[in-house]
C-alpha cells in the first residue's frame, strides 16, 4: 500500500507571474512548497499526524497535499485561498477543507472554517479545534493565491 | 516504485451539503469512502485485481481512485454519476471509464458502459463483461453525485 | 514516504474518440501511456532523473505524470498541447511546465518553453537546456491533444 503520511504542514502564499501556470508556480514558491511534486488529495488528516512548521523534504519528492487555489487575470481584483483542518480527538482522523474565491482573506478563512465545522457535524463527531490558514492577493496582471495542507513523512 | 493496487471496490453515493465541497464530502460518506485521502487516477484496472464489496482501510490512507462526479446548485435538477469497468481476460488489465451529467442514472449508466466498450474496441481486445455502477440525485439546494472505482491493497 | 521517481519519459499524442473521455484515452494510447494509472503531479523533475525514450512499466501501475491536455468538440479547430522541462545542473531538480490551447504545435512549444525559462528566472538559477515536446491536432468530431512528462522508476 501507499504509506500514510505522519506529518502535516499548513501553508499559504500568493504571487504574480507571466502566465497562469507561472503565477501558480510562484505562489507555491511563496508558500514554501515550490520544488516538490504535488499529488493533490481529497483530504483527510491522518490520525496522530504531527504538525511541523515547514516542509523539510528533498526536491522532486512526491508530496500528498490538499489545497485551494485561484488564479485571476483581472487587474485590481482581490482573490483569496484558505484551508481549514477540523480536529477532534488526536487519535482520530481530521477533516481538511479548501476554499478559494474572489474575496478577502477574512471571508475565505471564515467560510473554510464553517466548512470544516459542517464536516464534523455531518460525521456526528465532537470538534476540538480548527486550524485555519488563508491568504489574499490584489491582482496586478496575473495573480494566484494558494493555501494548502501538505501531508508528508 | 508505487505499489500496484490488488483490490478494487465499485461504489456510488449522492448527498446534499451546505457548500459545494461539503456536498462532495457528504457524497463520499454516502458512498463509503469519506474518511480516506483520495488520489484521483486515470484509470486502469490492474491485472488480477480482486473485487471487494467495501473498502476496508484505515482512515487517512492514500487511496488511488477513478471517479466521476457532478455538483449542482440548481434546485430540482436531476444529476447523475457513473463508472464502468471493461474487463477482458482476468489476467489482463481492465479499463475504467467515468461519466457525470445532468441526466438520469439510467442514461449515465448506458453512456459510461458504451465508453468502456469503445475503449476495448480501440485496443482491439475482446471484452468479457462490463461492471457498471451509477447514482442519480434530485438537487434540493446543493447536491452532489459521485461514482467511483477505488483501487487498494 | 513515497519513492521519488528516477526516470522520465517525454511524450505527446493526439486522437479522436466517440466521447471526450474516449478521445483523451485514445490520445494517451497514441502517446504510449494508455494502459497505466496516471497520477497527475505539479511538476518537478527529480534531481539525477534519467531520460528514457519509452515508458516500460506493467499495465495498471501508478505513474506520476505532469501533463497538458485539451479536448475540443469543434470540427476543424486546431488544438495543441506541450510540455517543457527546464534543466540546470544535472544534480539539481528541473522544472516541468505544461500548456495547451487552441493554437499550433509551434505556438504551444514556444509558449511552454518561455514558461520553463520564467520558472528558472524566478528561482534565480542558471538554465542549461530546455526539453520541449508538443503535438497539434485538427479536430474532426471530438479530438484531444496530450503532452506529458511521465516520472517513473
Amino acid at each position: 500500500m501507499l504509506a500514510t503520511p505522519k506529518k502535516f504542514t499548513v501553508m499559504a502564499g500568493a504571487a504574480e507571474g507571466p502566465t497562469r501556470l507561472n503565477a501558480f508556480d510562484n505562489a507555491l514558491l511563496a508558500a514554501g512548497i515550490g520544488n516538490v511534486n504535488l499529488l493533490r488529495v481529497s483530504s483527510i488528516l491522518p490520525p496522530q499526524a504531527i504538525e511541523v512548521p515547514e516542509v523539510a523534504i528533498a526536491p522532486g519528492s512526491l508530496v500528498p497535499i490538499a489545497y485551494g487555489t485561484i488564479t485571476s487575470e483581472e487587474p485590481g481584483e482581490l482573490i483569496a485561498a484558505a484551508v481549514a483542518i477540523g480536529i477532534g480527538s488526536p487519535d482520530e482522523y481530521g477533516v481538511i477543507m479548501e476554499f478559494s474565491g474572489r474575496c478577502s482573506q477574512e471571508e475565505a478563512a471564515r467560510t473554510v472554517e464553517e466548512m470544516a465545522r459542517a464536516a464534523f457535524v455531518q460525521r456526528n463527531r465532537p470538534l476540538e479545534r480548527v486550524i485555519v490558514r488563508a491568504v489574499e492577493h490584489r491582482v496586478s496582471q496575473i495573480g494566484c493565491a494558494f493555501a494548502a495542507v501538505a501531508l508528508w513523512y
